[in-house]
């Protein structure tokens, strides 16, 4: 009997389990994961997050619905619904098209892109110690942990090893407004880990950098272009910018799954735009409130994208990448 | 008799009341003010903020002071006991000095500083709105409007006069975590006016500036070096990085009363840290949540400095000040 388990995931006995990352750290609570339509609804719902964590739910869910005696055509269906659960993040659309491509083995295919994204996981987390210094503070935005992979996560994955090395490290989180991933999710996670944190707003991390008290930045992706411009959670792109005014090295952690072949440049990234009524306020476990005039009119783009050029490096799990490698074509499939 | 209103304080009839700003949009609560204790309680818990509001708020709790027949030893204690009240923005110590240099005319002064920034703040609005442009977007920060000033406001002063003139202006309002000046204030402010806004989270303006949306930024100060420096509202450091990067201009509004003579750069100027517990959650007449692991630590300086590099232009009461101009003196009292 196959057995998956992740810190979010949970598969085995016919049964796909989710925890709820709308609910945490409040509250604990595991979802029955009941077929692809409720997957989906879960994705866009964001109770399931995490660029490589919604492929590998997405494709779990239609290994469950095989298991449940779905014929092969419907579990095309089904798939072919789960690719449009959200725009931007490319690893959906990645771990679907492998199902798609050979549906007979969907069960398998599924079981081995979880097996393989805790691998991805630890590839990352091994180059991307490597960067980090003994007394580095590190600031990181949303959350790229144990919540949005199988593993152990890609910038937090990073951010794991090195403390397990014994590297005296601290992390300063951005609390990632509108839906606060990094004051809900990450801080919860590093709680965990036992690993030192300090959360911030978004709006402080400059005034940090301009301190001296940040020496690295590791963030995750939701889809990378081969010519390494990147989209990732909203607010990424002006950390960038200022880790770029303060010179501060800016590191994007993220498996292969992410690099999308077919896309060249970033302005080809769809970008998903979110509801108003994440802006006008916050909602969650913890309460709804609205603080700003009932109708204001905002704009809530979930990503934005930023080039390269702000880039020191990507962590994949085959080695890091800096700008000149990914120049010579680092990121496409060719090389 | 005096009668002396603005959006946020009323003084007449030997009464001073002032609006609670921490209930704002969903409240609109006059409060009495008894005391200079009072008022220096009201100035801490930002029910009355803003850098001009607080300096002009607090010299007329020491005139009621006064009609109320404090001696002129007893002013001058409440004097000393408000200068301390907050310790960023200098409005605050200088119209408490100009009352201390000459306590019998408590009364007189104050009322004149109420008067005198009125007139500052529609000198800045002239001066800013002449460097607007028929169809800018403009980015602003916190709020330094009608409701920090007793006048037009200095940033929202100048837009106020822009879309006066005619100019189709249309503003994007950083919400300005942790305490949402910008979400609450800001758009309550603009609604009113009926000027066009749309609220972003503080962490979307990088992203809105490298799709070419914001010609213009515009912010306050809550005291500005003589070098042309300057410290506002935590954040303001970031979006100027992430102005100056796109090559955006970026203008800071002030009146005289903001410049201190005594500061000769950024480094000099005390920054207020604030409570754990604004950057767990938000908490306001629209309820309280926290969002963060309970004991989450955290960082939350009230303030960030500017250095003068990244500021286009110093809009004051006397006219708008360029990098050159501030080097050759002009915000030092002798030129």
């Amino acid at each position: 009997m196959t057995v998956l388990s992740s810190l979010s995931l949970r598969y085995q006995d016919g049964q796909l389990l989710v925890l709820d990352q709308e609910l945490l750290p409040q509250q604990e609570v595991w979802i029955t994961c009941e077929s692809p339509e409720h997957m989906a609804s879960l994705i866009r719902s964001l109770k399931v997050r995490g660029a490589p964590l919604i492929g590998v739910a997405a494709v779990l869910s239609l290994a469950k619905y095989r298991k449940d005696g779905a014929t092969l055509d419907e579990v095309a269906a089904a798939a072919a619904m789960l690719r449009k659960a959200r725009p931007t993040a490319v690893n959906l659309m990645t771990a679907i098209d492998r199902i798609t491509k050979d549906l007979k083995n969907v069960i398998q295919t599924a079981e081995a892109i979880f097996a393989e994204d805790v691998a991805l996981c630890d590839a990352i987390g091994k180059h991307g110690a490597a960067l980090i210094q003994d007394g580095d503070s590190i600031l990181t935005h949303c959350n790229a942990g144990g919540l949005a992979t199988a593993g152990i996560g890609t910038a937090i994955g990073v951010i794991r090893r090195s403390h397990e090395q014994g590297k005296r490290i601290h992390v300063f989180v951005d609390e990632t407004r509108p839906l606060l991933q990094g004051g809900r999710l990450t801080a919860w996670e590093l709680e965990k880990l036992g690993i030192p944190y300090t959360l911030i707003c978004d709006n402080m991390a400059a005034a940090l950098m301009r301190q001296g008290k940040i020496q690295k930045i590791v963030v995750g992706a939701d889809r990378i272009a081969i010519n390494g411009d990147f989209a990732n959670k909203i607010g990424t792109y002006g950390v960038a910018v200022a880790a770029n005014y303060h010179r501060i090295p800016f590191y994007v952690a993220a498996p292969w799954t992410t690099v999308d072949q077919s896309c060249t440049d970033g302005d080809q990234i769809p970008i998903e735009e979110r509801s108003a009524d994440e802006v006008r306020g916050v909602s969650g476990s913890f309460g709804k409130v609205c603080w700003s005039p009932t109708l204001a009119k905002t704009f809530n783009p979930a990503f934005d994208v930023t080039p390269a050029a702000l880039v020191e490096g990507i962590i994949l799990d085959t080695g890091v990448f800096g700008r000149e490698d990914i120049k010579r074509g680092a990121l496409t499939g060719t090389v």
